[in-house]
């Protein structure tokens, strides 16, 4: 293809907001253009590049099983009420009421839609295990859309769905996904590491984020120096960095004064000693809250409400203290996990000052019956600790876990920060922001079960499916590849996800030189090699930079100089290469034929 | 690929609510499922012959040299603010308000997003002639969705828009798409009636309409008995039936008392003549006319405003009386689109009365002066007619065109009705029922005037381009395709959008059969004929009905009996064949690979 033939606006600046390298990149690239704040149209360049995303996405689902379908991007408001995301789902959900009132959503994700299509259709077990999926546009409201399409407002996702009559179906499939997308990342150039991650408002057990490294990730990721380790923050965890005593040789507790003293580091400079050494305490308040209170101190008033007539019943609204060593941060997205709640935040002063009986600063688990305790593992290590005292300007010496008091619960809510130890082999943990590029997980019987979707087993009896979800961003992994593949000068495309595989570019397309890059041109297209041929009347360093912001892998240059003789040459130059080198006209196609077959091969094998 | 790895849910029976074929069988061949009224998803096998529409277009749009780009389904409503058509459009524009209360709109169609577009990118004459196309998803609000896809709410459209610096270039365009049209039409192995419509509210001049015939059409077309003259009745022609006499020789006009006769039937038994003697008058209102009405009698005093701050000016509303021979009906139409309005209907009884001086029934053309008079092209022949007289109970009778009357406006906006004779040839017309599945049209310069689209010419002078708009409904492309292949036990597809080619029915899937059954399916797959083998242990008669329901063009028969003895065979049979043909099983894969390549071949040539 000439580019005279095609619409390639390449710009030398871009606009201010464009702060990161991809979105820089894929602006003058003219990969993409802006229509509105987080609304991008694909230029045919990008397009193209685009396009080759979703094949390979497309092929891999295909190899693993799964079925492509195509539900609508309008959906009926009906299925999210079901579903009851129609309400948890917040402002983020594009609501549309229709000109005779319907409710409608323009889809985010797409659980209901096939629950609901399968749900129709299921009858029997024979028809299980089902992998259906779709490369559909979504939309997502997001408050700040920013990065170009690295975080837009509307955005393409592969979205699947399985479906199952049990656990080790749904492992099996589960699997199978999770090495066809790790076969994806891989196609498309992109080093992703895969993490455990908390699947926080979804539900389910087993879950996986294909992450990429990124200076603007959303997510603070901790990995291993000594194995493959790797976790989100959210659900990290660590090797123990203490051990409990056999038993509590502690003196009694004390209460002492501590006037003008309420934060930890004020304590420990008023007591000097370290902050390992005080048992922190932080009031929480959790909404819709999913976990059986009806034993939990202080939770004998509360009333359950079901959200969705068929969803669980929950507390709406219930308080925690949560006890942690001084030195610890608590995890709440882990602590929201172990509670099943929506949302958990600190209580207000006024809800603390109600539940403690002091100002804030003086929340202590000793003598604390007004909610339940929860406390983290760390604390059961402690056995001659300092304490709030749960009344103004006094805290408890010689506090020991077991003696001094007992919490409802003992679990990890601890926030693992680099220089932990791995949970798994014990190396030291770092940190890397990251940004989520596919998602696995075990959705288990949450949309069946409030969608009331069955199937009969080989005796007749009716059971409901547990099923699995398995989401890619494609936009989102074509930025990706951009990050992780460029220089100062432009994009460095992997060769299965460039626009084109080589770049023609003659020094002034005329006489012998038009014919030697036509004749390469016809050459290569009919190997299959993807051609762009730059016959525009420019300057050759207006061409040159352009192939070199555009990414292409290979570039052959033809020039009058070269062809010149009895044995005419072209420069041939790999995008990330510094040197050019001169090959003959003659088998100029032919190699770089092989070298683009090559580079395909070492990305799809 | 085997039947039990995919989801082909088939049905025996439809809900009452699928009338036409299309609709039946789509749902019966598990191609489509209804989410909610007007919302299909499309399953497996449907998708497949979905995808191969979508191939088929984007290959004959990129061989006529139009770029696919990918703007958003969600656009900014500011867009249509701009181009007017956030009024304009009415219920059928789904609107929809962001978290932050801004405007959106899921596009019906992209005239606005491309243009927004191409300003932004548009400097120079040298970037022209530009195509642009997308295919995406679209939403239209239908009142009344019916018909599956036919005339559902989502649906996927292609739709390209061309910018140039000339009319010349413009119409180089327009006929490239129009063969582009007729060539993806063909490969669907559809027969379309390619007729002059009426570009209506669009505007522009030149514009063509690919319709089907469909009992279930939306539009009536005329075609010519003896040439290729097809149009819409909204814009058909016809040749004149009348001849205006050299001069006129009547008696002077004469009042005549016509009591309690209002109809033309009634005077015609009153006066015992025929409706051909009359002329029929009748007052229309006109709203946004764009018309310039300053010199136009009785408008004097109707004050322009412009709807949009770039729009041009119109009268938001002005009345107009229109006279035509009394055995033919006034086109609305044709009348909107001579007075550049947006609507025109009768006049309400109140605003008659008012124009005309007397009640409903007695309009003339004679004397009246409160409004503009539109004269069809048949009343220039009428020189001894009969006429309203603008008084209750009066008719005139020797009315004679250009001596009684003479109308602001003479023109054509006659109905053209079957019977009537071809403009071209003079043969006769005949009507059918159509449905658009594509429409190519000059747009001109409505949205880059209003849009504020310009480029500099070669002397840097700058100048607005002229543009125009080509479209093509795929689900109602797929859909029309099995209208038209179809018979009583289910879709006979045409071979290039069938789901797949070849479907092996081994009557069980067991031993001997089974060896045959994968053998030849491994045959065909590694010439790349797409085989669906049908594994299930079901009854021979089941997977036949199915084989028949689903379509595919090839169906090869497995069994025991002919795979015994010496020479092992198998059945081949044509899907629109009544009786299949027994071929050495050794033989198999290569005759039915070649009839495939010969089918392939003769679609898409």
């Amino acid at each position: 293809m000439k580019v005279s033939e095609t619409f390639i606006p390449t710009l030398r600046e871009v606009p201010g907001d464009a702060v990161i390298v991809s979105h820089r990149l894929m602006l003058r690239a003219a990969l993409i253009r802006k229509l509105s704040n987080g609304l991008f149209a694909y230029l045919p360049l990008g397009l193209r590049s685009f396009r080759k995303v979703e094949r390979i996405i497309r092929e891999e689902m295909d190899a693993a099983g799964a079925l492509e379908i195509k539900p609508t991007v309008v959906v009926p408001g009906e299925l999210w009420k079901e579903s009851g995301r129609w309400d948890s789902m917040g402002d983020a959900l594009l609501r549309v009421k229709n000109r005779v009132g319907s409710d409608f959503v323009v889809s985010p994700t797409a659980e209901e839609a096939f629950t609901a299509l399968v749900r129709d259709e299921l009858s029997s077990y024979r028809q299980l295990p089902l992998t259906l999926y779709q490369i559909n546009t979504k939309y997502r409201d997001e408050v700040r859309p920013r990065y170009g399409v690295m975080r837009g407002r509307e955005f393409v996702m592969k979205d699947a769905y399985s479906f199952h009559t049990d656990e080790a179906s749904l492992d099996e499939t589960y699997q199978k996904m999770g090495r066809a997308y790790r076969r994806i990342f891989k196609r498309c150039g992109l080093t992703v590491i895969p993490v455990r991650a908390d699947s926080g408002a979804m539900g389910g057990t087993g879950s996986e984020e294909f992450m990429v490294e990124s200076e603007i990730g959303d997510n603070t990721l901790l990995l291993c120096k000594a194995c493959d380790y790797a976790a989100n923050v959210e659900k990290a965890g660590c090797k123990p960095d203490y051990t409990a005593p056999a038993s509590v040789e502690t003196p009694h507790v004390e209460k002492i004064d501590t006037p003008h003293v309420r934060t930890i580091e004020e304590l420990c400079s008023f007591l000097k000693t370290d902050a390992r050494q005080f048992i922190k305490t932080l009031i929480y308040k959790a909404v819709n809250v999913e976990l059986d209170l009806s034993a939990a101190p202080g939770c004998a008033k509360l009333v359950q409400r079901k959200p969705a007539p068929d969803a669980p019943p929950v507390y709406p609204e219930a308080f925690f203290a949560v006890t942690i060593r001084g030195d610890l941060d608590v995890n709440e997205v882990k602590l929201a996990a172990i509670l099943k709640a929506a949302e958990v935040v600190l209580a207000a002063d006024t809800d603390v000052e109600r539940i403690t009986g002091a100002p804030v600063g003086f929340a202590g688990p000793v003598g604390l019956t007004s909610v339940p305790v929860i406390a983290d593992e760390t604390v059961t290590a402690m056995t001659d600790a300092v304490a709030g005292a749960l009344a103004k300007d006094l805290h408890y010496t010689h506090v020991a876990y077991g003696r001094d008091f007992t919490p409802w619960l003992v679990t990890d809510v601890r926030t693992v920060v680099a220089g932990d130890r791995c949970p798994v082999c014990g190396g030291e943990l770092y940190e890397k922001k990251g940004n989520e590029l596919g998602h696995i997980f075990k959705l288990g019987y949450k949309y069946t079960k409030t969608m009331k979707v069955s199937y009969l087993d080989v005796n007749g009896k009716s059971h409901t499916p547990t099923m699995g979800c398995y989401g890619i961003g494609l936009d989102r992994t074509l930025a990706s590849a951009i990050e992780e593949h460029h220089d100062e000068a432009g994009i460095i495309w992997p060769i299965t996800i460039a626009p084109f595989h080589v770049i023609i570019v003659p020094i002034k397309y005329d006489g012998a030189v038009k014919a030697a890059a036509d004749s390469i041109t016809a050459d290569l297209e009919k190997q299959g090699v993807e051609v762009l041929l730059d016959d525009r009347n420019e300057r050759p360093g207006v061409k040159f930079n352009d192939a070199d912001l555009t990414g292409i892998p290979y570039r052959v240059v033809v020039g009058d100089k070269n062809l010149a003789g009895e044995n005419p040459r072209v420069e041939i130059k790999g995008r990330s290469e510094k040197d050019n080198r001169l090959v003959e006209l003659k088998a100029a196609a032919e190699e770089l034929t092989a070298l683009v077959h090559r580079d395909l091969a070492e990305l799809n094998q």
